[in-house]
């Protein structure tokens, strides 16, 4: 496999033999040209170039989603990938856009918090703020900058150019605030559910290291969803009967509530941001 | 980035450097397998392509539609683009199918008028009718052209084949009226909504040149959607309060009236058609 | 093109010159960050390889769609392509994994069915159970065998491992009862619907060979849906007015029940399981 060897010699020759890989991260859906249209605009530069949808589903405008499933994909990809985001509803005002480098991997997006979860989690070592406009389209929209500042950036450092070239550094991003969960006086600790996913599995913000500060023993963590109790942790789906609801550390690495074989989202009529309490 | 050369010595140079690029275009849907089947006859013959989905749900032979988004992708794809467009209610008849170059890009699409924005718009440079019957599968489905013909025949272009290969050049080809903006004797224009997008901005077939035959400055140009007054052409969404409607030059290049935050289509009840008028 | 010439010398120049090619079924949806996690974790370890979407909206758990899906594009595809099915009910259970190599293919499904359609139609090379855990990701999720297990076999595969070298070899696996077609005593013959496209064609469990047993003769074929009475077998859909019922032999290679530019799914109100009969 490839090294990470940072932005030195080892890195320009790992180009030499693998495809840089870019993503996509949008709310374009997957009806209209846009989403080619930014592949058309980044293959016009890096024709090489590894393109991978992560999802253009995101709900339009829904950046605490769109935060999420950011989250999740940026460390499944090898080191060097580039991963563009664009959940950008205030596109053509002043807003920024950065370009943003955490554990080896490059994230461009609008600085409205959709970064805010990488940021938490991440080991940032270094953020831009694009600024410069002869990287741009020659004719920028004001509606479409995926296009027009995205995609050409993106391409440009897929193709090597350093970080830095694309505008000054910064150390002040926006982040909106995560849900933290917080412990009660008895012992407790309470979280709350921050996505529901497609099959209807409710993923917390609780991860095993906070679990364990209620009880070091797994199996004495007893998980409750709003006025639902729905047990112990388990360890997969078919621990519980089929229907049955159960709680278990997902593939996220965080608690999840989920229903063997069904939707516990429709189970048990939960959202995000439905209380959740670790006893 | 390479230079667009033609088919010539520098051309071929080019394909040895770099992959080659086919786009799809299909009303398939991404359920079934139709979308895979054509992308495995393609990688059958030119396993190093670089495919491309520009989207699969346009709306079951819908060819406005199509040729809408067709003509979107096209300029945004470099040179020596293939771009495949399967949108054929009459596939089985005898409809021809044609491989179109415009601009340095190939199109192959059905003769049945989703070629004819590009084909207004693009500067034409060879037009065949595919009719080489051994370029196509051994053996050719009545239904299913997409992998028996398009398929295949994408791929040889794509690993260098001539266009004149494929079968006779032509001069005659199915194309659609076009609904076109008309001046009135009051020196406003009238226009219409030509698509609707996913986010419900609708675009017209309204172009800045057009509209500054009303008038030379575009603070005076005023935009009428049937019998609501949306006003003057605005820079971005963010110049109007949210909710509120308004009009501007969209991404796409052509007059766009949106919603700020919302849905167009939605909060003015309007599908493609509608009544633009500008004075 | 390149020749299927198994594992030997020439499949190693094969794929020094081409990039190995893996394909994706499993019905994660395209919301979330889960086909993502998997093309990273399959890039993180082969870089080069060129990941192609069949579909990832199989309806979840519907283990006979993905194997009908699976039957179609598996031999669409040039010989080496390694096909991963992740439609996995049971994950997390003790059901196991297998690699199986078909006609040059190599399919990595759970043994849970999906691959019966396969295993009936294809001419069978090896099946090996995956079991070697050095291969998986350093720590495997309960719930995200995609991910964990698939995704790292998938790339060592396309890397050039040998397909033992996943586990041991198996001569049983899990075939679910394929509906077959049955002949009457007056000389006809009973299928039925086995799947089900967006565009409303009934596919059915009939071929040509089998309606041969009838009667030789094309023409003379009769067909029935449930009470229904669609007629002859037609070459194409425009062979009957539009809005009419026809059927057809499809792309599939199966008798298809369609209508001439509509829905037989609903203008017929059929499902899968509805019998087909032909005089």
């Amino acid at each position: 496999m490839r090294k990470n060897s940072g932005w030195g010699g080892g890195q320009a020759l790992a180009r030499a033999k693998h495809r840089a890989i870019i993503t996509l991260t949008t709310d374009f859906g997957t009806s209209d040209h846009y989403v080619a249209s930014m592949k058309g605009a980044i293959l016009s530069i890096a024709p090489d170039v590894n393109l991978v949808d992560v999802t253009h589903d995101i709900e339009p405008q829904n950046l605490m989603q769109a935060a999420f499933v950011l989250r999740q994909a940026w460390p499944a990809f090898p080191p060097e990938t580039i991963h563009v985001v664009v959940v950008d509803p205030t596109v053509g005002s002043d807003r920024r856009i950065l370009a943003a480098r955490y554990n080896g991997r490059t994230v461009l997006a609008p600085d409205n918090g959709v970064i805010s979860l990488v940021h938490r989690d991440g080991q940032v070592e270094a953020i831009h703020v694009i600024e410069q406009r002869n990287l741009f389209a020659a004719s920028v929209s004001a509606t479409f900058h995926g296009r027009d500042i995205f995609a050409p950036v993106a391409a440009r450092l897929a193709g090597g150019m350093p970080l830095a070239d694309v505008g000054p550094a910064t150390d002040r991003i926006t982040t909106f605030a995560i849900p933290h969960p917080h412990p009660h006086l008895d012992g407790s600790i309470e979280g709350e559910v921050i996505y529901v996913d497609t099959f209807g599995n409710l993923v917390t913000n609780l991860t095993p290291q906070e679990l364990k500060r209620t009880s070091p023993t797994r199996n004495s963590w007893n998980v409750t969803l709003r006025d639902r109790h729905i047990g112990p942790v388990r360890h997969t789906y078919a621990d519980v009967p089929a229907g049955e609801p159960l709680a278990l550390i997902g593939s996220t690495g965080w608690l999840e509530i989920a229903v063997n074989g069904g939707s516990a989202a429709d189970a048990l009529d939960a959202v995000a941001g439905a209380t959740v309490l670790i006893r």
